[in-house]
C-alpha cells in the first residue's frame, strides 16, 4: 500500500486546528473595542488593507496581525487613540497567541491513519514560534516526522520540503484547506493535492485560478478529514 | 581534508551580519522619541523587562521587539501616549525590518571558504520571514545548502539539524557570536563550537556558565571571521 506515495503532508491552520475562526472572534473584539470611534465595516476594510500592505514586511501570523491592528487603529483614530486602547489591542493579540489549540473533527484520526503507512509532515506558514507552540499543544507532535514552517507556500518551498525528505514531488500528497497555498503549488510540481475546505477563508487566501486547480487530474476534495485515510489508500493503489 | 567535519553551520545575526548594533540605533531613536516623557535609563530597563516577559509568547525578532516597545511605552506613559507616538514606534520597527543587511568583515570569505570543502548551513533564530529576507539580501544565499530557522537554540534544535542533514553531532562545527546559543548546546552534543564575539551582546544572550563553555575541549575562539577557513582545516585534520 505504499505504491504511489512517499510522503504525506498536512497544513495546520484551518486544516488540523481552528485558526481563522479565532481571528474572526478576535476581530469582533476589536470592533467592540473601537465601535465608539469608527464604523465596523470601515475597520474591517482598513485592517485588510493594512495586512495586505504589510505582508511583504511582516509575513503571516498573530504578531503581524497585532501590529497591523495597531497601525489601523492609529490611522482611524489618530490622537483619539488612548493608551488604554493600545493596551487592550496588545492584550487581544496576546490572547490570540495563547489561545488553546482546538483540533478540527477527524484531525487526529487523519494524521494517525496516514502515519501508520507513510512518513507524515506538517507544512505550515505563519509565525515560527507560535506555530511550534501550536504543534506542541495539539498533541499530534509525535506523529509528525517533521515540521516544516515556510515563509511562503510556493512551488519552491514544497520542492525544498521534498528534497529534505529525499522524495520526488510526484510522490507527495498535500492535504490542506487552501486552494492557493496547499493545492496549486503542489499540483504544479506534479504532486497530489487533497482539499478539505474550512468554513471561513481569509481574504488573502482566495485562489486566482480556482477552476484550473479544481480540474487538475491529481486534485481531490473531501468534506471531512475523517475520509483522509481511505482516500490515501485509493491514491496509493492508483 | 574532510576527516572530522561533515557539516559547517553559521549563525546569522551578529555573526555574519550586523544586528544588535541596529537594535542599538533603534533603541536610541526610541529614547529620543520618548525623552520628554521618561528617563532613558528607565525606558531601557522597562523594555528589557518587557522583552524577557514576552519571550515565551513572542519569540525573537523585530516584530516581537516592536510589540514590546509599544507595551513599554503604554506602561510608562499611559494616556499621555499619543497616536503620533504609536505611529512613530511602528515606523521605527518597520525601518528595523527594512534595514539593509550589512555583512561583517570576513563573512563572505568565511562562508565561501567553508563551502569549498563542506556543506554549509545557516542556523538562526528570530523571525522566519525577516530572516529569510536577510539571507536573500546578504548575497550569501547560494553558498548555503540549507537555512535552518529554529525557535530556540537548544541541544534538541541542533540535534534536529544534524538529523536532517544525516550527520552525527560530533562532526558538526558551529560558528557564532553567542556562547549561550551557538556554543554551549553544540558542545553539549559533542560537536565543535567556534566563538567569534561581536562588539555588543544582547542582555538575554549572556551565558550562565561562561567558564564551563570556554574550558570545553572542542571550544575555539577567533577574533575575526577571516580566520575561520584556517581553523576549519586544523579541526578537520585534528
Amino acid at each position: 500500500m505504499t505504491a504511489m506515495i512517499d510522503l504525506v503532508a498536512f497544513d495546520g491552520d484551518d486544516t488540523l486546528w481552528h485558526s481563522e475562526s479565532e481571528f474572526a472572534v478576535t476581530q469582533q473584539k476589536l470592533r467592540s473595542l473601537l465601535e465608539e470611534h469608527c464604523d465596523p465595516a470601515e475597520l474591517d476594510a482598513r485592517l485588510i488593507d493594512a495586512e495586505r500592505g504589510n505582508l511583504e514586511l511582516y509575513g503571516y501570523g498573530a504578531k503581524a496581525f497585532t501590529l497591523s491592528v495597531i497601525e489601523t487603529a492609529v490611522e482611524l483614530l489618530g490622537d483619539r487613540l488612548t493608551g488604554a486602547d493600545v493596551r487592550a489591542i496588545l492584550d487581544i493579540g496576546k490572547e490570540l497567541l495563547r489561545h488553546p489549540v482546538a483540533l478540527l473533527d477527524g484531525a487526529a484520526e487523519a494524521v494517525a491513519g496516514a502515519a501508520e503507512h507513510w512518513p507524515v509532515v506538517l507544512v505550515t506558514k505563519g509565525d515560527l514560534f507560535h506555530q511550534e507552540s501550536k504543534v506542541a499543544r495539539s498533541g499530534l507532535g509525535d506523529l509528525f516526522s517533521g515540521v516544516e514552517i515556510v515563509g511562503e507556500k510556493d512551488p519552491a518551498a514544497y520542492e525544498r520540503v521534498c528534497r529534505r525528505h529525499g522524495i520526488a514531488p510526484d510522490r507527495l500528497v498535500m492535504i490542506g484547506n487552501s486552494l492557493r497555498s496547499d493545492a496549486a503549488p503542489v499540483l504544479d510540481l506534479g504532486g497530489w493535492a487533497v482539499h478539505v475546505p474550512y468554513e471561513l477563508t481569509w481574504e488573502l487566501e482566495q485562489a486566482d485560478d480556482e477552476a484550473k486547480v479544481r480540474s487538475a487530474p491529481r486534485f481531490r476534495e473531501l468534506g471531512s478529514l475523517a475520509d483522509v485515510p481511505a482516500l490515501l489508500s485509493t491514491i496509493a493503489t492508483d
